[in-house]
């Protein structure tokens, strides 16, 4: 798909068709967020991808809205060091921002929907995937196929008037 | 361009080519944040697009980090409200991570490169741009032409490697 069409057409997608998503489509999305920049290069995290239905089920009780995760044919948990740093924890926030819209572009290419979800518990989460204790989840993204209407570029999204979020020169 | 190739091709660029980018391809870059994804569509953000070169040499001076401001064709200040609430502050920033890398693939696709910096001088940056006190300029996107070579996939990018960055089921 040309790269504007998918950045018109990504949208949160959280109900799926059950059909899975092709292995090499997956290593691609995930592709995506390994090649995001972050600050200095660090790449403070690991993406961890899941298609075990057991796994999803239980990933999608970590958060009131995690619950599309149960039904979607993946999901990849965004992992991340625990910082001491304040500053460190908020370019790393910055950095999993970058790394999810870059996951979720992919996909979209891919005719993929995704829809991303915080966490709450943390000690579940870090016990369904083997997660050291020194490390957090941090994001969730569900992935698969939508199961309304497919990716198509949104000529009208759901936003604040163009002219009241982008500014030219000064606020 | 196809939404993997520029995924593929975007890199941070900081030297710039001293042509101007067309203000319709920054319309559609800065429209590239405004259709970014936020928590609970909040879209607590605003875009100030800055072709000025005074504003944008005095920009480069906000911190280290943005001294490639000064020759860019142009920059987009990302501003964010002040927020009391930690958790706020804390999804806003991966928010704004989301936007960023939306606008620099918009970038990538046009053939223009893109650098982002932290702002670390807020009383200068808010005066430059007239930004109220309530709110900070978050992070400045330098914009141009590439000085050196034109933006094409790269095929082996500086990461670790893909394996230990992505994992399967489990940590």
């Amino acid at each position: 798909m040309e790269t504007w069409d998918a950045i018109r057409a990504r949208r949160n997608v959280r109900t799926y068709r059950p059909d899975p998503v092709p292995a090499a489509d997956l290593d691609r999305i995930a592709e995506a967020g390994w090649r995001a920049p972050s600050a200095s290069n660090r790449q403070q995290w690991n993406f961890i991808v899941v298609t075990d239905r057991g796994q999803l089920e239980a990933l999608s009780t970590v958060w009131r809205g995690a619950r599309h995760i149960a039904t979607a044919a993946a999901a990849i948990a965004l992992v991340v060091p625990q910082f001491d740093d304040d500053r460190m924890r908020t370019v790393n926030q910055y950095d999993l921002g970058q790394a999810t819209y870059a996951m979720m572009l992919a996909a979209a290419d891919l005719g993929v929907g995704t829809g991303h979800s915080s966490v709450g518990g943390q000690e579940a989460a870090r016990k369904i995937l083997g997660v050291p204790d020194d490390h957090d989840v941090a994001y969730l993204i569900g992935i698969g196929y939508p199961a309304d209407r497919p990716l198509k570029p949104i000529v009208k999204p759901d936003r604040l008037p163009f002219d009241e979020v982008v500014r030219r020169g000064h606020w």
